[in-house]
């Protein structure tokens, strides 16, 4: 076993990274995920200040291990936010959804480890020049919010890592050790893991939500609302619904009226499969089980490792 | 070194496929690639019937190795053009863009091997009942035309692999010997290049858009479209005119009327750029260079051993 930079850039056993989802992602998930050997993150963008420093506190004691928090940088409260995660001594934290320019460097001088998440080339650029320790390249086929260039995994990561030195940390379409094995022959040192952790006993989704995920197929998620945020969903009565809306050539208020708010909240959270709106990547079409985070993680291990010794006979 | 299942198919040394790519794969770019130790294929898609014999007779005089020939099979002259392919005795044929079922029994009859391009579960499940001998999981980072579905690389491949029992090249994505590993990782048995073909010596693609292929970066394609049949390009003035018009709320009628006929001849055969239609991957961005096909094949395999012997490195 070789030490990756990822394990010793974080502190733990394996280079998986359980993703900071918003709905999903609260102190249950991200202690038990840390408790696996994997950095678990806590999810802001779906707490209120206070209910961040709860979770925060609550995962700590549920672990000695490293955990981390996922901060959109678009938050309204980001400075409320920012004022607990070093207050509470949290030492790593992913950035996405904004420009890593400032709060790198505020949380660099707080001894934070600090990761940013890219769609583009030209922002993992951006993020190398502000001082993030890392950099996630997620690809178009990630579930949640999505960059507008579209790049899939495949291309995103080794065009991220042929123009940066700092480590890469790939996401999007990776629920199994093939595809993490996948991920890091095109370069990435790591892994980011969304939807398989949705469909997990310990994410704060919904069951009705965990079962969605388990149910969905192949074609069954969309990238939409790019007049607003790319967002990928999975297809329901608010996805046709939106689809209709579509057919009247809307502005962007018109789309952004029928969003509304606490959609995410209502699908994801409180289970609503019709009205919700079901953030997932195209990888769901691969999930049919809800399983405990640590035997998600012993799967992933153990199907990485198979697919390495495998590898040899493709020999040519 | 093994035999996998697609160089016993076709009868070649690397489980390699040349894309029959319109414009691009004439007899010069089979042939070559054909002698290299790959599957070359004639792109029948942008010849007239009479063309596409030619061809065929150019290839076998250059080549005693196996070749075959793309067949899009919304093809106006599809009746005439597979009585060519059966007459010039071509012994394996690429079927794309339509319905497998007829097609397939008919050419099979004929002995030829027959492989259907898919760009989604339920259309690999539908060629497997036609009977055909393998499919091409294509993604959605692939230059050209394109699934509704959007379904990418990294998730389409293992999601065609757990449902069809035959064998799976994929593409997508694909131009080194790294990206070609991952495929295999995720499941499949081979894969199909295009893009990286277009910038080769012997491809029969303008000098200007070789250059053009070269010159591109990540983010320079998009997937566009969707209301006519969705075409992945090279972002240049034709497609600015179309993100003008789409901003009217056009029908496709007027889609079409703007496309016009013969665009992707002028762009990407006769190097116009400003109003060719440059059909081409989103991997692009990492391709920055126009070889002999040889040197790319001879590339591909050396990186991809390599890519192999460093797989040990990551072992948990």
């Amino acid at each position: 076993m070789t030490r990756n930079t990822i394990t010793t850039l974080f502190g733990i056993k394996y280079p998986i990274v359980q993703a900071g989802m918003v709905w999903n992602s609260g102190w249950k998930l991200a202690s038990t995920a840390s408790n696996s050997g994997i950095l678990g993150l806590l999810g802001a963008g779906s707490m209120y200040p206070d209910v961040l420093r709860t979770h925060i506190r609550k995962c700590k004691a549920a672990t000695t291990n490293p955990f981390g928090v996922n901060v959109p940088l678009l938050y309204p409260n980001i400075e409320e936010i920012m004022k607990i995660i070093v207050e509470e001594n949290v030492t790593i934290v992913f950035t996405s959804a904004g420009n890593p320019t400032t709060w790198t460097r505020r949380l660099k001088q707080s001894g934070i480890t600090v990761v940013h998440v890219v769609s583009s080339v030209k922002f993992a650029q951006k993020a190398e020049s502000a001082g993030v320790d890392a950099v996630v390249a997620e690809g178009f086929e990630a579930g949640g919010h999505n960059g507008r260039e579209e790049t899939t995994t495949m291309t995103l990561v080794p065009m991220v890592r042929k123009t940066v030195s700092i480590p890469v940390i790939a996401a999007g379409g990776i629920a199994t050790g093939k595809s993490m094995l996948a991920a890091m022959v095109l370069g990435a040192d790591g892994v980011q893991i969304g939807s398989r952790f949705v469909a997990s006993q310990e994410s704060s989704a919904h069951a009705h939500f965990k079962q969605a995920v388990v149910d969905a197929k192949e074609g069954d998620t969309q990238l939409t609302l790019k007049e607003l945020t790319p967002v990928r969903l999975l297809k329901n009565k608010f996805y046709e619904d939106l689809m209709a809306l579509y057919k009247t050539n809307p502005n962007a208020a018109q789309l952004q009226s029928l969003l509304g708010r606490a959609r995410a909240k209502r699908g994801m959270f409180e289970g609503d499969l019709e009205e919700g709106e079901l953030e997932i990547g195209q990888i769901s079409g691969l999930i049919d089980s809800v399983l405990p985070v640590s035997e998600i993680v012993a799967q992933l291990v153990s199907e990485f490792n198979t697919a390495i010794s495998n590898v040899n006979h493709f020999k040519l």
